[in-house]
Formats: C-alpha cells, sequence, structure tokens
C-alpha cells in the first residue's frame, strides 16, 4: 500500500505539523519528532493559555495533545475507513509549566478489524514521565477522502 | 465554612467565567449555567479551532471542557487543599460541530479524605449525551492560595 | 423481534440464574432481581472465597461480578451478533464484606451499530454505591448460537 | 527496610501461592513466576469456572487475576500502610480457552506520597498480550497488620 498520509507526516519532521487537517492540532501547535505506522511522536511547547490556575499544563491540555496525538497515529496508519475515538483514559502522574516543551509518543498496541487500541506517554525534556494514556478507536463505515 | 469560592462562581451563572484563574478556561470560554457545592454546570460554543479534520468538536477539546468542568467542580467544594486530578476516563458517543453549544454538567459522586470522584456528561442542545467522563482527585499538602 | 434470551432470564427473577451459560456466572451465583432489554439487576452474596486479605470484597471479584452483568445485559439486549467487551473501567468507592449481598444494576447508555456502552453501579443493602463502572463492547462476525 | 513480605513471596517463586493471606486469591490458584520490588510475575490456568458462555477465560476473570496481581505488587512494595484500590481500567484485547496459561506481569509507574499507579498486562503461552490494565491506589490511615 502506497501510505501517502504517512509520507506527508514524514515531510514535517523538524518542524511544525502546519500541513494537519485538524484546526485543533494547530493550536496545539506541536513539531513533528518522528513517525511511522504504528508509532508517532510530538513535541509541545507549553504556552500561558494552555495553563491551569496554578501555572502548570492544564489535565485538559495534556488529554487534548495525548487524543490529538492518537488521532495522528490513526491517520498514518493509512486505512480506509474512519476510526472515531470511542473512549480515551489518562493518567496523570508529573506536572509541567509554562515555557516547558513536553512530548507524546504512542504505540499502536492492537489494530483489529473493528477495533484499535493505541496508548501513549508524555515525557518531559528530561524523559520523566508526566501522563500515560490508552484509546481505543471503532470503525466506521465512513471513507477518508484524503 | 463560608465558600467564596461558590459564591464568586454565582456571580457569572449566566455570563462567561471571566473572573477564572484558568487561562485554558478562558480559551474554552465557558458559559456558567448553574454551580453548587457538588456539581456545576457550564455551556461551551463550539468554534473552529476547537475542531478536528472533519469538522467536529475535537475529542481532545471535549476531554479539555469536562476537565476543566471538573476542576471548577473541585474549586467550589471550598475545600482548604489542592486535589489535583490523578486521571480521567472519557467515553465518546456522539459528535458536535462548529457553532453548537454544548453543556458539560458535573457530579460529585464520592468525596473521601483522600479521594474525590468527579463524574460528567456532555449533552448537546437537545439533551443528547454526546460523553460521559469520570476522574479521581487526590489530596496534596498544598493550600490553596484563593 | 422475538426475545427469547430476555424472557429466559425474566424466568429467574427472585432465584439464582442457574440457567446460565456462563460458568464463571455460576460461581458468582447472583440471584436475578430485574430484567429489560436496556437493563439487568442481580443480587450477591459476599462469599470467604471472595475476599481479600483485608475481609473485603475483593477489587477483582467487584470487577467480576459487574462485567458478567454487563454481560448479561448484552445478552438479554437480544441482538444476533456477539459484541466482546473491549473495555472495562471500574471506580471502588467502598467496601463490602463477607456475608453482605451486593446489587449490581446495568443500564446501555449508547447502542450503536459498531459500539455499545454499557455502565454498571454496585450498591449495598443500604442503597450506598461501592463501586460504578462503564465498558464499551464491539461487534463481532459471529452469530451467537443460542 | 527489612521486606519481609516480598521474601515471603519469594520462597513461593515456581510454586502456588499457597501462603496469600487473599482468599480469592486462592481460588485464582496463581503460580509465583517472579517478585521484586516493583514487579511481578503470575502464572494461572484458565479452569472451567473461570469461562465465559463461548468457552473463554471470563473478562471478569482477566479483571480478578490483574486485579489480585496489582494487590501482591502493592503487598510486596513494602509499605507500611494500606493503598485501597480506587480505579482499575482493563483493556482486552485477545482470548484464551479452558486449559491455557496465562501469565500476569505487573510494574509500579508511579510511586506517590498519596497514589500508587501500576500497569498489568496479562500474555498467553506465545507471548502474545491478551489484555491491559492500568490502576491507582490511595494511601489510607490503615497499617497493614502482617
Amino acid at each position: 500500500m502506497d501510505n501517502n498520509r504517512l509520507k506527508l507526516l514524514k515531510q514535517y519532521i523538524g518542524k511544525p505539523f502546519s500541513g494537519s487537517p485538524s484546526p485543533f492540532a494547530k493550536w496545539l501547535d506541536g513539531i513533528v519528532i518522528s513517525a511511522s505506522e504504528k508509532s508517532v511522536e510530538f513535541q509541545f511547547t507549553v504556552r500561558k493559555e494552555m495553563t491551569n490556575p496554578v501555572g502548570m499544563l492544564h489535565g485538559g491540555v495534556i488529554s487534548g495533545m495525548i487524543d490529538e496525538c492518537i488521532g495522528v497515529t490513526f491517520f498514518v496508519m493509512g486505512l480506509e475507513y474512519f476510526y472515531p475515538t470511542i473512549n480515551l483514559n489518562v493518567e496523570f502522574f508529573s506536572a509541567a509549566q509554562e515555557g516547558d516543551t513536553v512530548r507524546v509518543q504512542t504505540q499502536v498496541v492492537k489494530q483489529g478489524k473493528t477495533i484499535i487500541n493505541i496508548k501513549a506517554d508524555m515525557l518531559n525534556e528530561s524523559g520523566k514521565i508526566l501522563a500515560s494514556a490508552t484509546s481505543n478507536l471503532a470503525v466506521s463505515g465512513i471513507k477518508i477522502p484524503f
């Protein structure tokens, strides 16, 4: 199979994924670190508007970064049909603050005909784990048009 | 106890919670619908930058709205110490699109000395459930300064 | 549709579900309290072999009772194909001990073509919530032979 | 610290953990494969009474095996106070059947003062992953008497 979506993503390695079809991804403004058919890695910089009342990266934005990276992972699997996310479980371990950079690494755990399970970790610059997540996506009848 | 945080939130009923100490909350720009010591309700309008590649409210933003509302619920419980979120489980049922308004309703399920469990539902304008979540928060030794 | 599986279960109301095709269900030995196409209720008695080192109902057995009741809920929905469980999230709130009876109440939250989401609560005799769970089941190509 | 509980468990390596203080553990009848302060491995044989209506290891028993192994992991951490389990998230990937042996491997992901996060995988004899789980435990004021 000719995986054009993976090729597209790889063109952005080391740069912001400005070609993302996801408006929220643009707000998150992640840099592509690596990409394969089963795993992607993005780096994000924590901006003020991503923080909570105590100046830390908001749990909702952690969840957002992770969910977005899981979506990109699915995207570059090169499948024909959409698999909407059916659930996302996030465990929060440690905090990051404004100005910090964090990385999200994903991994396809199971690729079934109906269900795809993808996990993700968020690490800080020292490699300390900040959050861990798992998500299930379920096949739909809708073809991906791009 | 004089719950000043709940009083503060109630002053914003029907309006955006512009007094929120959370920068990400300002980005989400939710309107306070109701607030009590065990439950809050917020309404959000889906903006373009909150959407995914197919024009729907991004799962990461759904998670973000829910996590923020869970945080506000904790905030108005009037407790002395911070309870950081330790996990968030979100189930996605149906989609919303740009321009739609969605509501998040929370409920404290269990208030223990160490752990607080809060659940949340997201509904659309017709009252259809779009997402459902549960979250645990664990006590810390850090006093809330406001 | 003639829902023979629901009819079968209803014959056991007030009695142990001895006609269950599930060997583990027989070990759990639950009494059917009520049954409909979207919800079932079972009562279980906590036996010694179901307890943990401090004499409480083991979290693994709580999970087992809940998972079994979710399975029965699916069973009486009367569907043609199996929907294997893809995930189970259990929150533990309070304990039960040997000799106690506990009840598990389920509810179908979403019935999609691909995914069924079912939630469950476990209550004690006083109606206090002991545990809460949510589970997703995904359609398979395997017909249910009974 | 002299970790007597870890020493106790290590005496059972290669044998059933008949010295377990957990009655449900005895029902599960797992063999200790390995044990350290941050990880344990148990092997279980799937008995008839552990199966579901289609002859496969019941999801509730998978959850039970995993929860028990997470409990043992906590037990051998050698801590002074109980940390009751507050939630368990299990993802089911593949099936095992009567007569099969399955292994559960655990790992402490985070050990905080208030919260301990432990993950677990269940594998079959070929090393294929059958299920994956994550669990949070929260400190209590109750001393462990053994």
